[in-house]
């Protein structure tokens, strides 16, 4: 496909070679795989809605700091873009979360699940610890892993769109805009790579990378297990 | 004037009454006044400008950092709107510049004056030691105060809008658009004033708000100082 | 017991009684009442030790932001003593783990377990988002329910100190020196609250004491789980 | 003399020499020199006395901020023995002061001089907004160069130690043990600056520490202005 996102090359590319079968795990995840079978138990699938849209508020948060984060107005304009299409995706899956019954309200009023809450403030502490860099890097894996799991579904025939009641959500990555965003996303890493000594700081960043990236699979099981009876 | 905003009440009200002559040393500074009157030297006014621009890219990481300090979407989506407010400025800022014969880059590579310094990385610090009422305060003084001042130069009989070469920089000051952000500012102030603790923490955050004016004072101090010989 | 310590009164007694059940459910967890009895599997007691050295580093960590977040002397002073108090905890920690097998070296290379990560960086998050009566609240319920886990066990005659393997680790929070560094946290959140507006700001705090409190729960039950076959 | 510091080599050595002027114009300040000869009013040195007194509790609350941006234990370490060092610091430089008629109430109620915010609100913004190298950075023209200055005057024959007001403040430079503190804290940076990528960094690192400079500069000019009539 002319329009894929390669996420085999440049910084990102390497951080996520790093990562190796813990990246696999995460975007090929069981909740990932049976999201695109359409063969997710409901209850998953609200789970994981309930908790993203209280993952988007800390999310915002996070392109806040990095736009304090930032030295110039290129940087500062680009985190803000961040906050901006945070808050633009709020309304966005509030609107999707009502085709489930899912009001704001209710899910506003639902406790954080702690993995929600390990890999949010995670990002919080590693952009506090670090500089603008350090805190990208952490973003990474929800920003580009997102769009990874994506692109994977859709190119992948054993995916069911039409009839699956993930069909739409599933579609909504394939759109161009969509797309434009998170390749912006990856260009500004390997933008800050540069200009912030990624390089010679690889080890430590890719050791933020996967740990972001370990948070991320705990956030697809928070799902899965949705559909569990309770272990205790 | 039925469009004047009312600047004696309220919490703000109150911090602005605790800064007693130092608050009114700020708005009615010799930098101000001549201002209004048409009077000011031209290497004065550039110096603000300049260092105005540079201000402004401190301002938008300032409230970045308030985004980050927000707990709730409200507060996120209010912040969010002043990174944007400040964003949206500076073009308008850069425009209004070049009619002065300074261009961006040359802004951009001048050094942010001692008194650019002070006052933004006040703010900073204000914000990482305190919540976002702390920040909130620090920033008002310079939210509000221009408000003021545009409102008093443009009810005051002394000033000369047109024929002086300060005319539409007065002007600005008086769009409802503007009012409108800066009523906003300020109902943002009172919300968070009862809901952080405002009253019972008075004496702290009326310190802060006092500091920041003298910083203001001595950012309006530093454009009249153009004109003047070093005196080292 | 002439030495024991008050944790019903003043504000700390006041989050506690607002966390309830939450409270009582955490200072009297399965874990601390098997730590009691001797009853503990020692698979779990050592789980439970290697994640406490991983978190007594990012305890260190938050106890400098509460330097920095100080702004008079005696804070900054207070705030120290928490660092250095941590600091020599550390190898009296490991010292203990010694005993148990477990060098330093080994529990470093550890991977933080979940439950380690949310508190800490939670705590993390509250300290930058609020100011330093935000963090202090975060962190009384490791500071404070350790020390009335103490207290509970050894006044409670089922405990079994000689002969228990955990005998030792349980006569540490008898000790005058520990009982007077835990007087002076409540003393120093007395004050902290009556500077900072606590009662007027008490639902938030309460939130963030209750929030803390759940997630020292689950560090607990981290612990406990140790003994349980993996349950995917 | 076997015990000099050497101020030339190492990650250090290339920060300096990138300095410049700005370095030389730092370190051998009018201020400084006429502290050497003694011909320093003692206005001047007073001034200095006071504004150095605000200025160490600022420190010490950078390292505080160093500590929580640490990441292992032995960081944390060094950056708690700055605090702890800085503390230590301030009885000595308040018992000092009596001797010059300063008592520590009245120098803690002065306000602080403008050019004390500036170079420590620089110091926390810097801090924020990077890592623990852009903020250790930040901190060595003050760290190192007091330690240059120290040096300099003692080895230099115009300085006059015997009879001169100042010979005691002085003398202090020569103690060993303060050496030692500076070359653990030149070790720091260099341990810092490889493992953070100094090298790759070091345009923007050399930014920080030039402005850092010239702040310091502006400290001890503060410190020479109270000998002058007000220019205004």
């Amino acid at each position: 496909m002319s329009t894929s996102i390669d996420f085999d090359t440049g910084f990102f590319g390497r951080l996520r070679a790093a990562a190796g079968d813990e990246w696999t795990g995460y975007v090929s995840h069981p909740f990932v795989r049976a999201l695109g079978t359409g063969s997710l138990p409901e209850a998953c699938f609200r789970r994981f809605l309930v908790q993203d849209y209280l993952f988007l508020t800390q999310f915002a948060r996070a392109y806040g700091l990095s736009v304090y984060k930032s030295t110039n107005l290129a940087d500062i304009r680009a985190a803000a873009a961040g906050v901006e299409a945070v808050l633009a995706e709020i309304p966005l899956h509030v609107g999707y979360c009502a085709g489930w019954g899912l009001d704001e309200a209710s899910m506003a009023a639902e406790p954080e699940a702690p993995e929600t809450m390990t890999y949010t403030r995670y990002v919080s502490d590693v952009g506090h610890t670090g500089d603008i860099l350090d805190l990208t890097v952490a973003l990474m894996p929800c920003v580009a892993g997102y769009a990874e799991v994506g692109q994977l579904l859709l190119a992948d025939p054993a995916t069911v769109l039409d009839g699956s009641p993930y069909g739409a959500w599933l579609r909504n990555y394939d759109s161009e805009e969509y797309k434009t965003s998170v390749r912006t996303a990856l260009d500004k890493l390997e933008d800050l790579s540069r200009r912030y000594g990624g390089e010679a700081r690889f080890e430590s960043l890719s050791r933020i990378f996967l740990t972001a990236t370990r948070l991320e699979t705990a956030f697809w099981q928070m799902g899965l297990d949705a559909a569990r009876p309770e272990p205790r």
